[in-house]
């Protein structure tokens, strides 16, 4: 940190935007009763008891003649499935509101649908704050869904992932040998433990049905890109380091949870009815697991740990084939 | 959502914890000199030209004769690892200062060391809001750190972890087929693929010193908890659902990898110097991988990720047994 003596604007709105926010819109109607939003981060609350909370807002902005006159206006904690409604809102537009459903709230100002939380405000104080105006509002109403919250940082949409107060350790170990360097902070441990108990759950569905882990990839990457060759599914299970064997498929023929079909001098394999229910247990299973565990997290922390996950999936993707791609890149014979 | 006639003041709370913030210390001196200090979460910027942020306070502080008389204040945006001291100083303790280290800033106002960003601030203006005092603050200084900050949303500490704004996905594909259940969305799949493509960074590692994953796993327990039997490192290997068998661990022998005491009746497997050696060239690769991928999130979102994998892992625990526990529980022969 070196202490920074005169003041350059990014440098400074960079600094600033380091502390975290929620997303908000503010609605009101201007004198014609036409519904006016903007999107603002400013929000945050004051005073229980009488209830306020402030927002502030450009001198420049467009819309300050509308909040200036018009006393009422809405919060919307905006969710994370609104992302886009937040940008919408946060540009110049005209029709921002076109084809948006909306609730009358007090004074008919606009409510938004599928928000985190909602306050509807009356403006107890308006107060200078430099290039924008403080407004001061007090709550008259407000709701709440379940929805988790959309977060910024640093200029970008974020979800917030809770931490327990007191952490979160696997081991009770008092501390770590000093020489040791395999921790459970290792992050390829925690996939790796992620992955294996997650697997565990299917392990015994899976042994009914005389499959491995490895033989429940072949059956869903057919389940999505069927009859293909001995090839093109080891193309799909590569990333797994183990390679799929003409003896496995055989044995999974035997089953009878795939077939064979010839094409010219290639063997295709297409998923059987069988095969398919198998696959869509397992599925079942692993949707039932990741249920009970969006339950113990929480929707939102579920939610930002599988953008987390695929972020780490990007960033160490080898280079592999889209399974969920309507043509198999290798294929010429779709 | 329904709307909410009454003011019930914890669903209020409820309702405006939604939103989330980031968490500040925010310092000053009292008549007497004394350091003063308090946690706010209620801090935001509001104007860039004069630079102006806010804050506000409660009338009943202890804290508030001291920031009404002393113009000057200061502003840290906490970072992650400063929970504790945010803890600290949102109780009532006489003494929070004890043993910090502190920089002196403008007008000798307190400068805590380690945050993500500290703005210097003298008063502009105190305004009214119901139970609590606006503080609008001119920035006289400020600089930033790269240490990624800490967040707070429904009365818990947070991570804000970034999603990119185009979103993130895998597949190219527009849509899935409807009847496509195994999606790139299912916690399984990313799991399973966050796992193996971490593991194809060490396997070429491997497989130069004739070994497989499972393999890697066993030198790894034996580097943390040494001189086990065969049954107490199935005991630590079982998540992965993979048995270690006596041949294996011969194979492991004979690579000079493991060697095999007697005690009493039970062999017992302790780690070779070569083993120990493999084994921590293994984790450096993996600790390389790490540092790659922390550069690519970023260290917050890196650390994000791991704290959600361990909230997995807890979720998911059948039960298994504390690897770094200095004793292990199946042994009686320590």
């Amino acid at each position: 940190m070196t202490a920074t003596a005169s003041f350059n604007p990014k440098a400074f709105r960079d600094a600033l935007s380091t502390f975290t926010t929620g997303v908000t819109i503010i609605t009101t109607r201007g004198t014609e009763g036409e519904p006016i939003g903007i999107t603002a981060n400013s929000f945050n609350s004051v005073s229980l008891n009488p209830p306020l909370v402030l927002w502030s807002l450009a001198k420049s902005a467009f819309s300050l003649s509308a909040f200036s006159s018009n006393k009422h206006w809405n919060v919307h904690v905006l969710s994370v499935e609104q992302e886009a409604l937040s940008g919408r809102f946060a540009s110049r537009g005209e029709d921002k509101f076109a084809g948006i459903e909306l609730d009358r709230g007090i004074n008919d100002i606009p409510l938004l649908h599928n928000c985190t939380a909602r306050f509807q405000c009356r403006t107890a104080f308006m107060y200078e704050g430099g290039d924008h105006v403080i407004f001061v509002g007090e709550v008259l109403g407000f709701d709440k869904s379940e929805l988790p919250p959309l977060a910024f940082q640093s200029g970008q949409y974020a979800l917030a992932a809770r931490k327990p107060r007191e952490g979160v350790r696997l081991s009770n170990a008092q501390s770590h040998p000093p020489e040791c360097s395999y921790t459970e902070d290792l992050l390829g441990y925690l996939a790796g433990r992620a992955h294996y108990q997650l697997v565990a759950y299917l392990r015994t569905l899976l042994q009914n049905h005389r499959l491995d882990e490895h033989a429940f990839f072949v059956l869903s990457v057919l389940s999505i890109q069927d009859r293909l060759t001995l090839d093109q599914i080891n193309h799909f299970v590569a990333y797994t380091g183990r390679e799929v064997t003409m003896a496995m498929m055989l044995f999974l023929e035997k089953q009878r949870y795939v077939a064979i079909e010839m094409d010219g001098e290639d063997q295709r394999f297409v998923l059987t009815a069988d095969g398919r229910e198998v696959s869509l247990e397992h599925v079942a299973v692993a949707k039932a697991v990741e249920q009970d565990i969006t339950e113990k997290l929480g929707a939102g922390d579920t939610q930002a740990l599988k953008i987390l996950l695929k972020r780490l999936i990007h960033a160490t993707d080898p280079g592999l084939p889209d399974l969920w791609q309507a043509e198999p890149q290798t294929s010429d014979a779709y």
